[in-house]
Order: C-alpha cells, then sequence, then structure tokens
C-alpha cells in the first residue's frame, strides 16, 4: 500500500533510473525561457515510471519499470534529479509525493525533498503524424551522422543549412537507400545506407543540428534497431522504451546535387594515417590564416606548407598515387581532418580539376559516402 | 661538423624534449606582457641543451642531453614549439639555426621555421642567494603541497595569505621538522615533514600559490630526492636536471598559532568515505547558500541537513563516535571535501567547543598534520 494521500509512490531501480536522467541532460536547459524546459515530468502507472523532457523544438520520452504503489505524475528539476541520484549510494530509489508537498526521493540514509509542479502546464508531447516509417540498425543510423554531422552549418542565419537532409534515393543495383546530406557552404558531406521499410519520406526533410546530437547519443547508446517516422513537419525516432520527437528545420536545403564534381581530371589516392598526421602538424601553422595549407601535389609525393607571421613556417611531404598532372592548390585543413576522423578508411581519394574547382573525397571501394570541399584561394 | 655559420645546430630525443617542453607550459604566459615571457630560451654547450622559461616570477631551467654539433642560444615562442614536438613523428629532432634566419625543427620529412630571438634581452636567472639547504624525499615534499595547496587565499587582495608559510619546528621527539601553513581566513591547513640537512628558513618564507602548482608538477613527475635552498627573498627547489626558481611573497603571514584551537570540549570520529559520499549529495542542496549545511552531531549519529530555496532540501544521516554533549552548528562543506579529498585518511576527527568555535581536524594517530575550519552561523 501506498502512503495515505499520496499522489506519486514508486520505488524504482537505481541504474535504469540514472541512465534515463542521463538522457534527457543534453534536452533540457540550463538557462530555460520556461520552467518546462528545466524540468522532467515523471508519470507513474501500473509498472511504469514515463520520463518525458522537452525544450519546445525536441521532446524525449522514456519508459522504465518501477514498482508502483501510487500512481500519478509531477515535474522536477531535471538536472538537480540527476545530480542526486548519481550520488546515491544504493540499488533501490524510492520516489513519494504527497499533495501540495514535495517530492521525496529517498534511498539508505538519504533524503532529499524536490520542489515540483503537478506538471499541468507541462507542454504535451507532439502528436506523431507518422506518414512513414523505416527500420534502421544503429550501427547504420550512427554512420551516417557520424559521416554528415560535422558540416552542418554553424551559421544560424543559413535556416536550409542547419540541419541533416534525408532523402530516399536508388543505388545503381536498384536496392533503395537513405542518404543523409549536410552542408554550410564551403563544403558538403553525403552517406548512405540500406533499408527496410515503407520508404516514404517528405520531401522537405531537414532534421535540426541539436536532434542529431541527441540521435548520435542515443544510437551510440542503444545498438539495436531503430524506427524512424517521418510527418508532414515531424521527425521520430524510437527504439526500446525510448521515443525522440523532433520538429524538421521549416527551410529548404539547397540542391546539393549541383555541386557534385564529374569528370575530375586527376585523382589522387592517399594513405590516411600518415596524412593525419601530417595535417595536425602542418595546421599549427596555419591557424591564424583559417587554417589554409598549401597543396602541392606532384608525382608521388604531396608537398604541404603553411606559413604563420608570428609563429613561423611549416612544410611536410607524403607519399601520393597521382594520377594525372601535378597541381598546387589550398585547402582549409580541418575540412579534410573532420573527414579523416569522423570517416573510417584506410586510404583516401582526391578528384580534383582545376586550382579553385570543388575537390571531390572518396573512400576507395566504398560507394555508400562522399565529401566535397572547396579549395581555398593562394595568396 | 655543423651547419656552415650555424648558430645552433644539434640532434635531441624527441621523448625528454617533451617532457622538457612539457615542463615549462605551466610557467610561461599565454598572454605575455613581455614577449620573453612566452618563449623559451634554448642555450646549446658541449652535450646539453639548457630550455629556461620564466615569467618574471619564477624561472624553471631543465638540463637535457644532447648531440651539440654547433653551440648558440636562441628563443622560440614555447607552446608552439611544445606543440609542434607532441606531434613530430620520430625519435630523434634536429635543431637548426643560421644567424639571421629563423630556428628550423627537423624530424622525417617534417620541418618547421619557428621565429626567434637571439635571447640577448632574456631575462638572467635570479642570481641564487642560498642561505640555507635541505633535502626532502619527493614523496613527502608532495605531502606537504597537497595537504595544504587547496586553503591558500584566492583573494589577491590578501597579500599575506598569497602562498605558503614554511618553517623549521621542533617535534615531541625532539627531531626537526619541515611545517608547511596555508590559510585563506576561514580555514587553516598545516602539514609536516621530517628532514635533513641544514634547516636554516629565513623568517618569513612563503611560497606563491603559482611556484606551489608548479612545484608539485614537478615532484609528481620525479620521485626522488628533491633540495630546497632559501635566500632572503627567493626559493630554489633542485632535482635531477631541473631547478625552480621563485620569488616568495613580499607579505606577512599571519601569526596562525593564535587561532590554534586548544582544549575540546567534545570529540568526534568519523569513517571518511560515508562521511564523503554524503557531504558530496547534501552539497547540491547547499550551493546557492555558500554551501553551507547544518550539522546536529548527536550521540552516535550526525545529522547532516540543508536547503536551497529553489530546489528542495537535503537530509542525511551519518554513524560518529561522539565524545562530549551533543552540538549543533554550520559548515562550509567545501572546506570538509577539500580536506577528505587531499589527505590519505581511514577516518576524520572533529575537536570542537561550541557551535561557533573554530573546529579542530586531525587524522587519529597522525601527529603531522591538522586542520582547522571556522563554523559558519545557522539562521
Amino acid at each position: 500500500m501506498g502512503l495515505p494521500g499520496a499522489v506519486v509512490d514508486l520505488y524504482i531501480d537505481r541504474e535504469p533510473l540514472l541512465r534515463g536522467l542521463a538522457r534527457i541532460q543534453g534536452i533540457v536547459e540550463k538557462k530555460p525561457s520556461n520552467q518546462n524546459y528545466a524540468h522532467v515530468l515523471m508519470e507513474a502507472s501500473d509498472t511504469d515510471l514515463v520520463l518525458t523532457a522537452t525544450d519546445g523544438t525536441m521532446t524525449l520520452i522514456g519508459v522504465l519499470q518501477a514498482r508502483v504503489e501510487g500512481g500519478g505524475r509531477c515535474t522536477a528539476d531535471a538536472a538537480k534529479l540527476f545530480a542526486i541520484v548519481r550520488l546515491l549510494d544504493a540499488s533501490v530509489v524510492r520516489f513519494q509525493l504527497t499533495r501540495g508537498a514535495r517530492l521525496s526521493v529517498r534511498a539508505g540514509n538519504a533524503e532529499y525533498h524536490l520542489n515540483t509542479t503537478d506538471g499541468s502546464d507541462f507542454p504535451p508531447s507532439p502528436a506523431r503524424d507518422d506518414r512513414s516509417n523505416l527500420t534502421v540498425p544503429g550501427a547504420d543510423l550512427r554512420r551516417l551522422v557520424d559521416e554528415t554531422y560535422f558540416s552542418v552549418s554553424m551559421d544560424d542565419n543559413r535556416y536550409g543549412l542547419n540541419g541533416a537532409h534525408l532523402e530516399r534515393v536508388e543505388a545503381a543495383d536498384g536496392s533503395s537507400r537513405l542518404r543523409m546530406v549536410t552542408t554550410d557552404g564551403s563544403r558538403l558531406s553525403l552517406s548512405e545506407a540500406s533499408l527496410t521499410g515503407d520508404l516514404g519520406i517528405p520531401k522537405r526533410t531537414l532534421i535540426p543540428r541539436k536532434a542529431l546530437a541527441e540521435l548520435k547519443k542515443l544510437v551510440d547508446e542503444v545498438d539495436s534497431s531503430w524506427t524512424l517516422s517521418f510527418g508532414e513537419r515531424s521527425l521520430t525516432l524510437s527504439g526500446q522504451n525510448v521515443t525522440l520527437l523532433s520538429r524538421l528545420v521549416d527551410g529548404d536545403f539547397p540542391d546539393y546535387r549541383q555541386v557534385l564534381p564529374t569528370g575530375a581530371k586527376r585523382r589522387v589516392t592517399i594513405e590516411r594515417d600518415p596524412l593525419v598526421a601530417c595535417l595536425k602538424r602542418v595546421q599549427l601553422m596555419a591557424a591564424d590564416r583559417n587554417n589554409s595549407v598549401r597543396f602541392s601535389f606532384e608525382e608521388g609525393r604531396l608537398l604541404l606548407s603553411a606559413s604563420d607571421a608570428r609563429a613561423g613556417d611549416a612544410r611536410e611531404e607524403v607519399t601520393v598515387d597521382l594520377e594525372g598532372a601535378p597541381l598546387a592548390t589550398g585547402f582549409n585543413v580541418k575540412y579534410l581532418l573532420d573527414i579523416l576522423s569522423n570517416v573510417r578508411c584506410e586510404r583516401i581519394q582526391f578528384d580534383m580539376g582545376e586550382a579553385l574547382d570543388p575537390c571531390l573525397l572518396r573512400v576507395p571501394d566504398r560507394d555508400d559516402c562522399l565529401f566535397v570541399v572547396m579549395p581555398m584561394r593562394l595568396d
């Protein structure tokens, strides 16, 4: 039997509670415009405690098993509750709330009382307007995000670039694939994964940057299958006992196909590890010039050079395989390091036209990702 | 043979060079008032490369073995050189400098050129005015700093408290000890270690906070014997191939003996680990009130409570052994956590008078450290 007059009365295992509270820390806001955006809504009924957090744009819902002796709901500060549960030294935590009082959180000799609201003005979870849904293995979804996340535009004024564009495409073998594309205007990343399910995706499907980051964390944590559902202006990602809902960005992603270079005049293939080592070092002398480094592709070798007015200059050399005529151009090495750090590969291939033509980067033997980087003009 | 016209020409092993450059990163300044405070002076001669860095108040000198083909000296940006050497992928690094040119740093196919000065206006290392010196095992010196560093005043206006006071004292068994004392006005830490050597220490020996931090890093890294030498206004710490010189704080440390409580009316002994766990949790509800927590010492138990106007309140209980009458008082729990985090102990002992009397904390069975914490007034 629960406490007389209790609104909420339950016992819950600390470990899953901690994981559930950890997940929502990326959603709730530290300086919220609305108290609800810093709170977690807790709803207890039957054998479940449902945790909901929202920032007004995205909502995360987690279902946890609990021994519920009295059902009901309330909200409390999500960061504070997480901090307390993290430090509790017990395997089971008890939540109790009597009407008009504060939420009691107890474990062993520790007893905390948290200020609460009754949740009556907590924003309702967005209605799921799921016109289509598809199932993706967690590992594939994670790869799609890893290989594209870094080139989402950070400029909040470029609305149509502030997210990841999703679309269905047909692969050369006739199978269907989910394609994710991001660009910030100076570079573009494209990654694809095979899919099963109903593949109708609304035409303008642009996942906001913050939702991508949360999506990445969720699939990192739970490596099972996930269901993606799309409404006209919303996305739902569902896994076991957890659901992420997000509004889509209300902007038009540019026609990226126009900027995909074709018919390269020269192709350079380079081992990843020695290239990464050189790029990281040469970047030390390129920081004051937007990471601009001179790339001189020659027969059998690539010479890299950079200079920094205050510190000095750098010169590096790496072995390459060049097909075509030599070329000197410039790149922002951060863009190249972003690709090489997030894409698993042993070698990388540069397909290039002239010095200022967009450069296409591919992983040899992989047809499911490609990258475009605009060269920099060297003075 | 070195390069014709070379000022500096040497080969040096990368690992010790990297360690030597790492050590000076805490000395050099990021936004220096004087370029020399961001540079490292490199002096090559015979079989040595001597690295010197200074911030005007303290100086670190390291001697590294090198194959010197041309002796000479120059300075270069210490942070940039460290960053380059850290990323080099080779076991040996070559330094070359020709007159009027930049310092060439080469390893494998990597070649860097650093802007330099000839070191002619680099501040000369302070003359060592060593009136006395003593030898301390690294582990003891480290313990002295660990047990006192946290209560050095952070208030730069309290000049006499901005460092660690050192003095020679006689232990109960007649042996000599080195005593280090720090206080910020609300708490005091005192730690002692046995010593050998000439123990004459100038009366006003106050080691600056920044020098303490560097001293701690050095003894953490090299666990051998160190020699401490004292001049009238300077301290020298010498270990194998490394020397730290620091000015002493030019202020008067207060007469701390006056605030050491004597004749406690009650003594409480508590197990460290459960107390630390409770203090960390209860601190979550005390942050908005200067970490003020109510301590109610009773027969067999200590009740801790705190409240936060916005978040809620906390109540904890821990088993204690109380000799004397019950007492309720308040403490800044950060002060207690600083002690319990930096002092190795299984139990801690509180010697107390009345609610607002200074509280003496000791580790049972240790006579070489003690701590004083002023209680807080509870409203």
